[in-house]
């Protein structure tokens, strides 16, 4: 049946079914209605759990207590997703997607009903599920992950019932370390279990090694090369401590911050393409590869690393609005692409920015690039300004071409959004030689008079010219 | 007499003059040595004043006490750089050039001897000289430039004997803003006067008003449309008041920031090219075109704009940087060049940050560029997010090609650094639409999920669709 024949089924209106109420998927069903009135497209949107459009990022700000209220963490409630004339079905789960007969079968947790319910286009807008790793005792109370709202809200009242004051992050990633902060702020002694050699292994270990320093700097302790045997619980049954094969560290809470994969079950039932990483692969339309009807984006899809030239899984908001506005204004009758990340991220411990774009030195050699590596130290400001403080930048260059290829960096105050003149370079297919003349803002409270970008550049130009 | 036999004259060592030593002077000789050692190249400086490789971009946050002591400017001493072995004649002032006769002549200050010198290559940087309008009173007592840093002495030294706490700066651009700044930190009530429409003529005037309106918030009048008529005296002969054609404005000191011309007096005396805003016109390699052995960079040149394609004069300590780093290594056997500028600039009064690079509307005009416009309103972070802070984007790309054109960002913290994103992308001659899926960083402290310069670039790209 095509998309005309549907339509005629039932009478003029095209019926849009939106599978997950979060960034992408409301995101489309919002662009998507702005393009079309209720007229013309019908939009039923299914969402499992208790809340819509909600910022997953901001859970470490609202438990440690930067953020006040849960409900600042919502950009948009159901009511005001209704309002605009988006059938949105809150606590109703799809529990299957059938392409051939377009139709997806929901399942309301409240009353047990199910039911099939037809569509002419869907977006699959499934997200991502943290990893859970199976241990023992990972399910005692007092073990916290916090992927959503919910999640959040069992922490904080944990974290308000606890009398001790010890926690521990498995994980020291972007969750692990943003949770950290969280739970330093609320007063507990953290330590941070990490199966890498260094904390965020989104770097290379010399620039991890700095967040590593920084992080036993700010009171942290860092336990790195260690992985979690078991989670042991006391005589009450609530989580005591954090086993790893060599070692036990007292626990009064403890967080799992160790990841997520894509949540693509339904999408590998229906027979829809997966890519290695388990993602749904689409194309630059945001439409699953060979189903015209389908569109996928968010944290359940793999995306184009246009620096590495592959496949990546990357779950992070920006990224799952900007696939929402390209489904929404496709699936609205315009015309639209995501074409690909160069795999930017920023995120902060207390006062450590930490920031990253583009291949980390194994990445590079991964996909066949040699390339020549350069690390300086520079200043956020002026020298002589007040407030100046040290930023360490690491840049990578493809050899003979002299194309960036990535950067890293850490500081403070300052350095991580700097990271953003990298990720247009690297966008562009810029090299680090044409970067060296970048007419960066240059003004004492801002930046020292060569950028600390265009140091590392420099310094990079030199390098790959004595490869030559 | 060509360089061999120049040096074939005075045995193997060629021989580099340069005049003015501050930072593309410096720059220049110092990265020349760094290629080619004292037994190859001598290397002669001339500088007219008392200080070398300073920051004038400082002065203001000196002369407010951000920065405490005057040698915290200087980069780089007389005596540092002599080290490096760079003749350097302090209180020399060049005053001819002898093209032809390939030499220059040199007169002390404080003997006043005077001597002509030869050279194989030449290096011209003799920066620019601030105007100073030629108005009855305004050579008056507590009437102050703030180009140098006897200057910002001597300016210092009036602050600390004035009894009276009125100050007027004469001029709304970065001196003019960034000494207001300044003044208030000493606890001045300042008046900024204003020949213009709104401050900040940098800026389109829509976002000249903001700064209007911000730096008035700060507690500054602001007295725009007014030409000064006269500066006018006390029975002491002191400042006393500034007048315009309508109103006088008391004042117990007087901050001169009219900007600054290229000081090209002597270029031109020797004949070599200026352009049509009084700077020397160079080739990519910043060499003097149509002269062999003469480079010239920093405040005394003009620039490519390459997004207008047209020359422009901007004094600015960055660039002078860039192009004494670029003649160095060309004068140095090397190969560098300096490819242009996008005109960012970026600054702050207080808390106000002002960013902008690129053409303004009357700029795009000019060079007959037709354009859209957008302004739109985002904050530094998410929303949610503690310190969150309104900012106010423009955003102007080509119609049809939707080409990039310029930004102008004014904001509170954050804001400024933001430009460097649209810098990179006016660079890389990028469109509006491909900038809607930049990747840039996002994490709740540091921006929102979409990034503002990103709404401003989804409503470009889509106000460019709407004029194809």
């Amino acid at each position: 049946m095509d998309v005309n024949g549907a339509r005629d089924a039932r009478g003029t209106r095209e019926r849009l079914v939106v599978v997950g109420g979060d960034a992408a998927g409301m995101s489309a069903a919002s662009q998507a209605r702005r393009l079309r009135g209720p007229d013309e497209l019908e939009i039923v949107a299914f969402e499992r759990g208790n809340f819509t459009s909600f910022s997953a990022c901001g859970i470490p700000y609202w438990v440690g207590g930067d953020v006040s209220d849960r409900d600042e963490l919502i950009a948009r409630t159901p009511e005001e997703h209704r309002e605009r004339a988006i059938d949105l079905r809150m606590r109703t789960e799809v529990t299957a997607i059938d392409p051939a007969g377009k139709r997806v079968r929901a399942r309301e947790a409240g009353t047990g009903t199910a039911y099939w319910t037809p569509y002419d286009k869907l977006v699959i807008a499934t997200g991502a599920r943290p990893v859970r790793p199976d241990l023992p005792g990972v399910d005692a109370p007092g073990v916290h992950g916090v992927q959503t709202l919910d999640d959040g809200q069992a922490l904080i009242d944990t974290l308000s019932r606890t009398r001790g004051r010890r926690a521990v992050v498995v994980g020291a990633g972007y969750i692990g370390v943003e949770m950290a902060e969280a739970l330093i702020h609320r007063g507990y002694e953290v330590t941070v279990v990490n199966r890498g050699s260094e904390p965020m292994s989104t770097l290379d270990p010399d620039m991890g090694r700095l967040v590593h320093e920084a992080m036993e700097g700010l009171g942290i302790t860092m336990v790195d090369d260690a992985e979690v045997t078991e989670v042991r619980t006391g005589e009450d049954g609530r989580v005591r401590a954090v086993a790893t094969r060599d070692a036990e560290y007292p626990a009064d809470v403890v967080v799992l911050g160790i990841g997520v994969r894509p949540e693509t079950s339904l999408a590998a039932a229906a027979g829809l393409p997966l890519g290695a990483h388990g993602g749904l692969l689409t194309d630059r339309a945001m439409r699953v590869r060979g189903h015209e009807d389908i569109w996928a984006g968010g944290d359940c899809v793999e995306v184009l690393d246009l620096v590495s030239g592959q496949e990546r899984h990357i779950a992070l908001g920006t990224h799952a609005n900007k696939h929402g506005q390209v489904i929404g204004t496709n699936v609205g009758g315009g015309y639209a692409t995501f074409p690909g990340v160069v795999g930017t991220a920023v995120s902060k411990v207390c006062d450590l920015e930490i920031a990253r774009t583009g291949l980390r030195e194994k990445d590079a050699r991964r996909v066949g690039l040699r390339f020549v590596t350069v690390t300086i130290e520079s200043t956020s400001r002026a020298g002589y300004y007040p407030g100046a403080s040290p930023m360490t930048v690491k840049m990578i260059a493809e050899q003979r071409t002299g194309r960036l290829l990535g950067v890293q960096i850490v500081g403070r105050e300052g350095a991580a959004k700097r990271v953003d003149v990298a990720a247009v370079a690297l966008t562009a297919g810029m090299t680090v030689e044409r970067m060296t003349a970048l007419d960066l803002g240059y003004a004492p409270p801002f930046s020292p008079v060569w950028d600390p970008v265009l140091v590392a550049a420099r310094k990079a130009a030199t390098a790959v010219r004595q490869t030559c």
